[in-house]
């Protein structure tokens, strides 16, 4: 049997607010979630400080390692908006004003108060050779050069861009998951968990463990290309705990 | 002038469940936030899959370049806990089952249910010539290993043990952040805030705009290890962006 193409991808996020810890980030789920959906494995994030440099050695670095490389943040119209800059030099080439996204910055700030001001046009920016995603809710675009595609950092506009890039990409089967939860100790199972994976090749099994309303718990998360195998698992998994003496719980706890 | 010592770290976040989007990652803002009371900040962020070579890849590249390294995952009881083998292959040492780790482990199971099973045992494992990071939670203890620190990935647990290291690592000052907010796109104030940032030599400041309410707003976030300068530079931006026609709200919106 011919083994089967995974397509994966990076992501790098760009941002002090997130290495100070002041943000939260968002991005990697939901970029994740999506991947999938089209799919493509995420099968690495790096988040790197507002620094040219350090932009251009995670960029380099990772769009030769995957089929698809993702970045967020950093395409605003303020100072510390350095992600063009720093995606151009890492190709090797300048920074040009995309004409259709000044067109479309022309469009979208033609009856908006202040109209589309210098610091607006910064985001008409791109590396020269650049294609643009469309952005439905804010009107600034994001930016496709070669493998690499630039977002949003802001989640919302970011997932306005992955919706727009939706059916686009080439990918191969999502992976499948299937949740059985359990109100045992991770340790009580973790020996029926190891034989489950070993006796179906071509799944991968995580175990999570949790403590909630004052009671362990773990859900096992069982992950596969082959949903009728994922399918098979689970149900195989649920029959050894019932067996161990703890009743599974479909869909996790 | 001499410049300042600056103490960095990085931090490898390994788990499967982030890069799938099953999990959203809550280690990556309490580790920064931890790290900068310490006065040591958070450089750079990987997030890796469970497997043993990418663990040791990142924790090889990333151990040498900053002054500490910090892990979050993968040391439970189960089979997809791989994290103190991938760490112990990175450093060339074989794995050794620890007597302190092992004698905290019995004293811990000693009146649980179940007792100290094999699986159970497995979190006694560590790189030979590592040392322990007391976990007050929960028993299984955190690893140090040179300068790798390798924590839970359970969020609360990684909290215990990062508690356990408070005001033992060396650091410098402490990142002192001052932000305003205004109820302006972040486009009209752009050079404003350039300029701000050009006038006080030594802070940094982000920009991270917002849609509230059905308006538009905008946070403005002052770095820096001298706290009286990033003040000084946080009234100074109050007093442009009224000066502008925004009226600026001290703390953030």
């Amino acid at each position: 049997m011919a083994s089967e193409r995974v397509w994966t991808a990076a992501l790098v996020v760009i941002g002090d607010e997130i290495l100070s810890g002041r943000t939260q980030d968002k991005n990697v789920a939901q970029v994740a979630l999506w991947l999938n959906q089209q799919g493509i494995r995420l099968a690495e994030v790096r988040v790197v400080p507002d620094i040219v440099e350090r932009i251009g050695e995670a960029v380099n670095a990772l769009r030769v390692q995957y089929d698809y490389l993702f970045t967020t943040g950093g395409i605003g119209p303020t100072h510390d908006d350095i992600t063009v800059d720093a995606i151009a030099a890492a190709f090797g080439v300048p920074v040009i004003e995309h004409p259709e996204a000044r067109a479309i910055l022309e469009d979208y700030y033609r009856d908006r108060p202040g109209g589309l001001t210098d610091a607006r046009l910064r985001m008409a920016r791109t590396p020269q050779g650049a294609e643009l995603i469309v952005n439905p809710y804010s009107g600034a675009p994001g930016v496709k050069m070669g493998n690499v595609y630039i977002l949003a950092g802001v989640p919302h506009i970011a997932a306005s861009m992955l919706d727009a890039l939706t059916g686009k990409l080439e990918g191969g089967r999502p992976v499948v998951s299937v949740t059985v939860g359990a109100r045992a100790a991770e340790s009580d199972v973790a020996d029926l968990l190891r034989e489950t994976e070993t006796a179906h090749p071509g799944v991968a099994i995580g175990s999570y463990p949790f403590f909630k309303d004052g009671r362990y718990g773990a859900n096992f998360v069982i992950r596969s290309v082959d949903g009728e195998l994922a399918k098979a698992t689970g149900d195989d998994l649920s029959a050894r705990l019932r067996e161990a003496g703890f009743e599974p719980v479909e869909g996790g706890i």
